[in-house]
Formats: structure tokens, C-alpha cells, sequence
């Protein structure tokens, strides 16, 4: 994998700084629900944030050849709340990402002809598109003071594909199969 | 735990910028030494990188009533090599954090008498003065072809202090338990 234009990779750059943000402070998160008494809510946390690192991993591959230190510029949520509010961020970081983000980087990605960025900001916000409905269920649930009922969640380890109770047999954003999910 | 400043809460979070990116890069570096066959460098990677996730809960928490979406600009290490390469990425991340980005955000935190986050910055220093000597043992051990030889590494959960073999019976930078430390 590689990337040409050196747009293209301050964007990957910056993508890998705010997915490996979201990854930690949704690890974060996931304590103070867990804590709080939601353990699911709690493992919701758990595995988009992994989801997160998946992401990271990819725009981190992506700029494999760029070695070296670079000044990083990356927007992020902060605060340590409740978990309603908690996921009032989350919320807010993942809508973020879909509309402003991703919308952006993935089109310049495509206008620069960078094919390897291009995919990995695809699988990206395709996959925050279902983080943020999820949250948002989430936090229906939460400020009513309940857990979210569900069962297990999968997570593609390809291209951070989320999806509850269980695994597609093959990863409807990039095809990998049913047996590579990660269960959480 | 709080912040006042502005300045110290903007270090504070370029320090969370800084730390989340190190602990995703080792997670992908020590994948890349298990399959080289370095299993005991893979380790020490996953392990360092516990205590990145350390010190970067530490940096949120004490902005935690600093809510909301900022800009974060922090410097990162980047490139896919093998071990050898990598681990010089890893070395040269801990000696910038030690001798210029810690070095001075503690320094700013004492001026601006911000106690929290001293003390947060100060945790993150001292460890990463041991990370970067570990580092440096596993490209000795890696550019003969050798894996290191180590029995466990300990994390302090509190502070990211980093040992190898034994946990002290406290930690000798923040006071913590031999019984707290987690052991990889
Ligand atoms: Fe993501
Ligand atoms: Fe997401
Ligand atoms: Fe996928
Ligand atoms: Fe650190
Ligand atoms: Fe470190
Ligand atoms: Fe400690």
C-alpha cells in the first residue's frame, strides 16, 4: 500500500491521530459504563473501539513507505461525563466523521487518485455510519437508566464492519468472511 | 482532577494526541515482531503499549471537565518497516517525548501551577525514560536475529512505570502496589 500525494497522506495522518483518539477514549468509556452498571453498553464500547483500531491500522499501513516524524493535526472529543453524556460524544465524534471527516478526506482521496487512501477512508466511514446509530440506541436506552439488550457483537477486522447478534456470512463493505469477525 | 489553563489543557491534550497514537503504532509494530518471530519484542511492544493507554487516561482525566470537540496537533512516528526499523521509530518517539515534549509541557505545568496534570506529565516522563532504554535493548537483541530473553513485563495501571521479571513491592514512581501491576 502506498500514497503519492502528500495532501492525501496529511489526511491519513490525520485520520490515524483522531482513530487512535476515539480507540482511547472509548476504552475510557467503556469503564465508566461498565462501572455504572451497563456491562453492555460497556462491550459496545469495547468493540468499536476496536473497530477504531482497525481504521487506524489501515490509514497507518496506507502511509507504510513515509517514514518519520510528522506534526499531526486531528479534531477530538474530550470529557469524562456520565455515560449518557459519554455517548452524547461519541455520538457527536462519529457524526463528525460521516459528515465532515470522511465526506471530505474520502473525496479528495478520489480527486488525487490515491486508490489505497480511497479504500481505507471507504471502509472508515462506512463503518461509522452504523458506530453512530448504535450510540444513539445506546444512549435511547441509558437515559431511560437501562442497558442495551443484546447479544454478542462482530466486529470485520479488515474494515472495522460492526454489526450485532451476528456476523454476516461475508462483510457487506469489504467481503471478508463470517469466520474472520471478532466476537466481543 | 481539573485543569485551568488553557495552554497546560492544550499540552494536556496534544499529550492524549501524542500518547493514543503510540499506543495504536506498538500494537501494529508488535504484530510485525510475532510474525518475524520475534515473540518476546512482540510482548514488550503490547506491553509499552498498555502503558501508552495509561498515560493517556491519565491526560483526559485531568481535562475532564473540559468537554466538547477540540483541535489536538501532535507529533507522531510513522512507517511499516521490520522489527529493527520499527523499534528505531520506537526509540526515537520515547527520546523526543523525554528530552522535548514531556521536558517542556512539565515544565509549563509547573509554571502554570497546574498540580494535576504535573503530576500526570511527570508519570509519563519517567516511564518513557524506560521505554526508550527497553526499546533499545530489543534492536540490539533484533539486529543480531535474536529475540530478547525475558520472562514477564509489569505495567504499574496508575503511572505506566515498566519493568521486567518482577514487579517491585511498590512502584518507585507513584506509590502503587506490587499486587496492581499487570503482568504480559
Ligand atoms: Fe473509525
Ligand atoms: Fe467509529
Ligand atoms: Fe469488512
Ligand atoms: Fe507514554
Ligand atoms: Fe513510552
Ligand atoms: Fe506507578
Amino acid at each position: 500500500m502506498a500514497v503519492n500525494n502528500e495532501m492525501t497522506a496529511g489526511f491519513l495522518r490525520a485520520a490515524y491521530g483522531g482513530e487512535s483518539m476515539a480507540h482511547m477514549r472509548y476504552i475510557l468509556w467503556g469503564e465508566i459504563a461498565q462501572k455504572e452498571g451497563f456491562p453492555n453498553i460497556a462491550r459496545l464500547f469495547k468493540a468499536i473501539s476496536y473497530a477504531e483500531q482497525v481504521h487506524a491500522n489501515n490509514h497507518f499501513r496506507v502511509l507504510g513507505e513515509r517514514k518519520g516524524g510528522h506534526a499531526v493535526s486531528a479534531d477530538a472529543i474530550f470529557g469524562v461525563g456520565n455515560t449518557v453524556e459519554n455517548l452524547q460524544g461519541a455520538i457527536d465524534g462519529e457524526l463528525f466523521e460521516v459528515n465532515q471527516m470522511y465526506d471530505v478526506y474520502l473525496n479528495a482521496a478520489k480527486y488525487q487518485n490515491e486508490k489505497d487512501a480511497e479504500k481505507s477512508f471507504h471502509f472508515a466511514i462506512e463503518a461509522e455510519k452504523i458506530h453512530a446509530q448504535l450510540f444513539k440506541m445506546a444512549q435511547d436506552s441509558a437515559k431511560e437508566g437501562k442497558d442495551i439488550e443484546i447479544k454478542n457483537i462482530y466486529i470485520c477486522p479488515v474494515c472495522g464492519h460492526t454489526v450485532l447478534d451476528e456476523a454476516p456470512e461475508y462483510c457487506p463493505i469489504c467481503g471478508t468472511k463470517r469466520e474472520m469477525y471478532k466476537e466481543f
